[in-house]
C-alpha cells in the first residue's frame, strides 16, 4: 500500500488553486477548477480529484491551453446560449454558462448550452447538479479522445463520450448519473495492466479489430461500447450533439490535433436544462416532485438495488469532517509545483 | 412457412384504416394509425405494422381508449407544447403536437413537447423522422409497461422505454435510432420460447431473481436492462421524462391500471427538437452538415459497420414498387375487422 497523505476539503482547493496560480492559469480559472477537483475529492471520485491537477498544468507548460481565457457568452436563440471557451479550460466556461442556460430555462421551459473551444477533463455530474440545485432537470454531453470503436467496427473512432442527467429532489442531493458510453473507462483497463489481469470479455478489442482479454492489446485497439450497438448509437449521438451541432470537434478530430501532454483534449459539450415546473399545467405541478418520489421508493423497495450516485452522497456526508487523502507521492508533486511555477 | 399475402402500401393503409373504421375510430385516428402502421410496413418493421392493427381494436372494444377523442394542445411555456391526448391513441396526438415544437424549436432554438393521456405501441422513429424532415434534431422518449428490473433489482419496474434520435442530412433519409433500454424485446423472448430455444445470457432473470435462459422464467420474471446498469440508468431516465416531468404514468402505474386488453398502454411520451441552425454562430452554418457527413463517411470507412436503420431505410427504397408480404391469417382477420365493426 502506497504512503497516503490525509487533507481536509479546504486543503484540497487550496493545494489545487495555489498549483494552478503558480503555473499562470489565472484567478477565475484556477477558481472554477479547484472547485471541480475539491467537489471531486469529496465525493471519493479520485479519478478526478487532485489526480488530474498535474494534467491542467501539463497542457499550460505546452502552450496547448490558454490559461487566463476569458469565456465568451452569446445568446444564440431565445433558448439557445454558447459560451467560446477561446482555448481555456472547460470548468470556468461551464460555470460562466451556468446562470445563463437555467435563467433560460427558468424563462422558456427549456434550454441548450453550447460550449465551444474548451479543453475538459471533469466529471461531468458537477455542471448537472448545478442545474438540479437549481430546481432544474440537467443533460450533458461531451466527447473526447478517439477511443472506442463503431458498432462492428475495427478502430477507434468515438470517444468514451460520457452523459450525465440530473434530476432535482426536495431536501437533498439530486438523482444523478453520469456514465461513459464505453463499457469500461480506460483507467481501468490501465489498472488491469498494471495488475497482470485478463479483463472481463466484452471490453476491447485488439488493433486486428477481434475480441481480447489481453489489456496490452486493448489498449492498442479499441474499447468496446457498453451493451453493444445501443451504446455504440448513444456515443455516436454524443459525438454529434458536442461536435457538429455545436461547431466542435469530434473525437477523431481531437486525436488528430491533440499534442499528447496528458492534459485535457479539446472539445465541445453540449447541455440541455428543463424547468419541470413548466411541462405540466399549473394543477399538477404539486405533485410532480412526489410522484418521482414514488418512483425512487419504488426502486428501493427491491432487495439490493440502489439509486445512481448514492456512493458518492455517502461520501460526501463524510468527507468534510474526515477529509481525504491521497498518494504522499501525488501530495509531494502538487506541494512541490505550487511552489514552482513555469 | 404460413402462407403470405402480398399487399402495395395503399393497400396496407387502407386495409388498417377501413379496419380501424369500421370499429368506431375517428377518421382522424384511422389515417394517423393507418399511416404509422403503413410507414411501419413500408420499413420492413413488421413487429410495428399491421400486426399491431387487431390490438388498437382491442382497446376500443374493452373501452379502453376513446377512439373519438380529441387531443388538446396547450402552450405550457415559450419552449414547451403539451398534448393531451385525452385518452386516445398516440398517432394523432404525435400528429397535432408535431407542427407546434418544431415551431417553437425554429422560434427558440430548442423546443419540447409533452404527450399525455395517450395510449402508445408504435415505433418511435416516426415523430422523430418527422421532425427531421423539417431539418430538426429529434429525442423522443416513452415509457410503456413493466417488464424490465431495475440495476441489481429482482423484479419488473420499468418498461423497455424505448429512445428514438433523429438528425437530419440533406437529401437522404436522415439518422435515426430507436432502441430500447432492454437487452431484448419482450417479443423477440417469445419467439425463442415458441421456437423451445434457450435465451441469451444477460436477457432476463427469473421470478426469484435469478438469471436465467428459460423463456418462459423470463417471462414469469423480468427482462433485464441493456449494458447493466448503464442502460438501467437510461430506463430510469425515461421513466421520469415520461412520467414524472410530464404529468403522467410510470410504466409500473401503467401496469397496475391496465385492463390487459392486448392493446397499448396508457402514458405518456417526451419528445425534444432542437434547431441546429441556432447552435453555432451565423458562420459555422454551412458547415454543420458537412461536418457530419464527414463523422459517418469515417464510420462507413471501417469494414463492417453500418449506420442505424440502414436497413429499414433500403426496405423503403425496394416496398413501394414490390409491395410488402403479412401473413395470409393475419390479412383475413384484417379483412374481416374491416368488414364488421362492434
Amino acid at each position: 500500500m502506497a504512503e497516503l497523505a490525509r487533507l481536509m476539503l479546504d486543503e484540497v482547493y487550496s493545494l489545487a488553486q495555489q498549483a494552478l496560480r503558480a503555473h499562470g492559469v489565472s484567478a477565475d480559472h484556477a477558481q472554477a477548477i479547484a472547485e471541480t477537483v475539491t467537489a471531486a475529492e469529496r465525493d471519493d471520485c479520485k479519478s478526478h480529484g487532485l489526480f488530474r491537477i498535474p494534467g491542467y498544468i501539463q497542457a499550460v507548460r505546452s502552450g496547448k491551453v490558454t490559461p487566463d481565457a476569458i469565456p465568451e457568452v452569446r445568446e444564440l436563440a431565445a433558448a439557445v446560449v454558447q459560451v467560446d471557451g477561446k482555448n481555456g479550460f472547460a470548468p470556468l466556461a461551464l460555470k460562466v454558462g451556468n446562470m445563463p442556460l437555467a435563467q433560460k430555462a427558468r424563462s422558456q421551459g427549456i434550454a441548450a448550452l453550447a460550449v465551444t473551444n474548451s479543453y475538459h477533463f471533469a466529471a461531468l455530474w458537477p455542471e448537472v447538479e448545478a442545474l438540479a440545485d437549481l430546481g432544474l432537470v440537467g443533460f450533458a454531453y461531451v466527447s473526447n479522445l478517439s477511443y472506442v470503436s463503431p458498432a462492428d467496427g475495427v478502430r477507434p473512432l468515438y470517444g468514451t463520450n460520457p452523459m450525465a442527467f440530473a434530476w432535482p429532489r426536495a431536501g437533498r442531493p439530486p438523482l444523478v448519473f453520469d456514465q461513459s458510453a464505453s463499457a469500461s473507462a480506460r483507467g481501468e483497463i490501465q489498472l488491469y495492466q498494471r495488475d497482470g489481469k485478463p479483463l472481463p470479455e466484452g471490453w476491447a478489442i485488439d488493433a486486428d479489430g477481434q475480441p481480447t482479454t489481453d489489456p496490452t492489446a486493448a489498449l492498442a485497439g479499441a474499447q468496446l461500447p457498453f451493451g453493444g450497438y445501443k451504446g455504440a448509437a448513444i456515443a455516436l449521438m454524443i459525438e454529434l450533439l458536442a461536435g457538429a451541432l455545436i461547431g466542435d470537434v469530434f473525437s477523431f478530430e481531437a486525436s488528430e490535433i491533440d499534442n499528447n501532454d496528458g492534459g485535457p483534449p479539446s472539445g465541445g459539450e453540449f447541455l440541455i436544462a428543463i424547468d419541470p415546473m413548466h411541462c405540466v399545467g399549473h394543477n399538477d405541478r404539486q405533485t410532480q416532485r412526489g410522484h418521482a418520489e414514488k418512483l425512487f421508493a419504488t426502486i428501493l423497495a427491491q432487495d439490493g438495488t440502489r439509486l445512481p450516485s448514492e456512493r458518492r452522497f455517502a461520501a460526501r456526508q463524510r468527507t468534510p469532517s474526515e477529509g481525504i487523502t491521497i498518494p504522499q507521492a501525488l501530495y509531494n508533486e502538487l506541494q512541490q509545483l505550487a511552489r514552482t511555477g513555469g
